[in-house]
């Protein structure tokens, strides 16, 4: 089994490390943060935006994509990524974690998920094989194993079975997948449990994938508990693989996480809570529709080089989203997954420097916020 | 008095004439078309955005920015240029025609426009030195007189008096100017009564201003009473002024109007209609939720240059727009304003060359629609 990763450099005092993932569309340097792309657009921005902020690669969801459904569409276009004019690498899940999402809406056999869509409610159904399928048809460079995503708190009898089921899964993924150069990644599950998590890293690697995701952290769980879960897992992962943690997270989350070995994060936060007036800064969140910036002149951020802190000022990003304009979540979105991108850059600075250890205490010095045990 | 407005070229069989507008800014080539920006921003595109679609001068509603109130804002800021991001000129209506659009919420005396906000229904009053007095904090390029437009249909008998009263209300707002080097235009009322607006028209070129306005027009009133209205009116206009009719209109109005004329046009059609998914096309309109575009590899035109169509399929368009993404509203909002902005340059190209009438032609051939009478 070759890998994807090449290692270019890792902390002698943690198991932060940093390199580079090849793909069909060319090769992303990692620690790296994926702005997603829930329905073949990253709301508020273009593709040029991506490029400019620094994204290296996007994620689409194939739960949203399958329901409308434009990887039918996609076949005719050749790829998602001529579709929606972004030429870089695109990882797409399985629709797992969406179909999990939809609680009583789904039901979960040995065959595979029969859900409800919560667009028309017409009934469909995703089988492990239907995933890679459709996943095939969108051309993604980094495709998923369907996956059943185990609740927060789970006993230990449902947890196990999720667990188990998610290999026979995983199994019949890597079965369906034709010779197309794409990517399969395994998802690790397991719940809470130590020694479940440990079982499945066994169950995924056994298969045999071009890399591993750790699935079912951030699912309302403390975040000492994703830490750990996140630190114990990734430390019985192959190091000659990718390591992505799916779903995760806050900018703490990523440094936390890159220091416990991850490579690989996606999450939604920086562009939805863009869209909710929630700015990231070096000195914390900054919630623009406060009335103390009415008159406020300065930049969101004033270390950040984004185009939105570059060119606007807080009074105009306040005054755009108390007038409910677009134009708050364009320049809000930019802002924040520049902050997400740069922050990984910087962390692979580190990393490479040997200077990691010395980042995170500068990270969490800079907004005044105690260091996490660890 | 001086006019800002230079002559090029003008055509042998028509008023059609083209030109430039100096302004504090920038020089600006007519026929042009300004796009709306309401509230401080042109809804869904950036400042780089309408630089790259060739926008030249664009349009700010004075009764937004003073309602939430933006104005006293840009005071700290120096300008709203500088607050948008916008570096190119500006033209500010007066608030008149959105106060006129409040019906029963506003009540005109001698003294100015008494109107309850439709934000939260406070009590607000613009009188003419307000209105001259709010743009000059603005600091926009081109400041238009308060004036109080004329419903369709209207008696004589009030066409008449609101006529007087704008005639009024101009002196005052020339008056009550300082010396910023900012344009002041006079807005020309009258209703559909011939001599009334002849009279709005010695009225206002008896002030003076840098420029001139027709307002009331696409009230409600027949396209072909507009257009002889547009004529009428513009062949009274001194030649050496910009001439400008206010809130006009579709690319046939456009062509129309320039036919009689005028200089200088605004419409919220192409930005409005394309947040709701309605193309302009040289060969008509294209409503992008419709099936048979479901997997049109196609750009919206096959003869446009711009970014939506260099890049975008008919069928992405539609998904993004089937799935209320943002991007629809940018794509779209981009697609529009190059057509509109890209039809004033294709129309200057024509006059300079002395052909607008094959130009205008070939417009209604293209189309497959009648030339209308005139």
């Amino acid at each position: 089994m070759t890998s994807p990763f090449t290692l270019h450099a890792r902390s002698s005092r943690c198991p932060a490390r940093c390199g580079e993932v090849k793909t069909l569309h060319g090769t992303i340097l990692t620690p790296v943060f994926m702005p997603v792309g829930t329905q073949a657009t990253v709301k508020g921005v273009t593709p040029e935006n991506l490029l400019d902020i620094g994204a290296q690669i996007i994620l689409a969801n194939t739960y949203h994509l399958f329901l409308r459904p434009v990887h039918e569409l996609i076949r005719g276009f050749g790829c998602l990524h001529r579709f929606m004019n972004w030429h870089g690498p695109i990882l797409t899940d399985s629709g797992g974690f969406q179909i999990y999402s939809l609680k009583e809406l789904a039901r979960i056999t040995e065959e595979g998920a029969a859900f409800k869509s919560h667009l028309d409610g017409s009934s469909l159904f995703l089988s492990p094989e239907d995933a890679v399928a459709v996943q095939e048809a969108l051309g993604s460079d980094i495709m998923m194993c369907l996956d059943t995503c185990i609740p927060y708190p789970a006993s230990r009898d449902e947890a196990e079975k999720a667990t188990a089921l998610t290999a026979r899964w995983a199994k019949r993924c890597r079965a369906a997948q034709h010779q197309t150069g794409q990517l399969l990644f395994g998802i690790v599950q397991g719940g809470m449990y130590p020694d479940l998590r440990a079982r499945s890293v066994l169950d995924m690697t056994e298969i045999g994938f071009d890399g591993y995701a750790l699935g079912g952290l951030s699912v309302g769980e403390p975040t000492e508990l994703m830490y750990d879960m996140t630190g114990r897992t990734a430390e019985l992962l192959p190091a000659a693989f990718p390591k992505y943690v799916m779903g995760v997270g806050t900018p703490e989350d990523l440094v936390e996480c890159v220091m416990r070995g991850i490579d690989m994060f996606d999450c939604v936060m920086p562009t939805r809570n863009a869209r909710n007036g929630m700015l990231f800064t070096s000195r914390g969140r900054l919630v623009i529709k406060n009335a103390c910036y009415y008159n406020d002149a300065r930049p969101v951020d004033e270390n950040c080089t984004c185009y939105t802190c570059r060119n606007y000022s807080r009074a105009y990003l306040r005054h755009l989203y108390m007038a409910r304009e677009i134009m708050a979540s364009q320049l809000n979105t930019i802002h924040n997954l520049h902050y997400f991108v740069h922050l990984m850059a910087d962390m692979r600075r580190a990393i490479g420097a040997d200077r990691f250890e010395i980042f995170r205490k500068e990270f969490y010095d800079m907004r005044e916020q105690q260091l996490p045990p660890g």
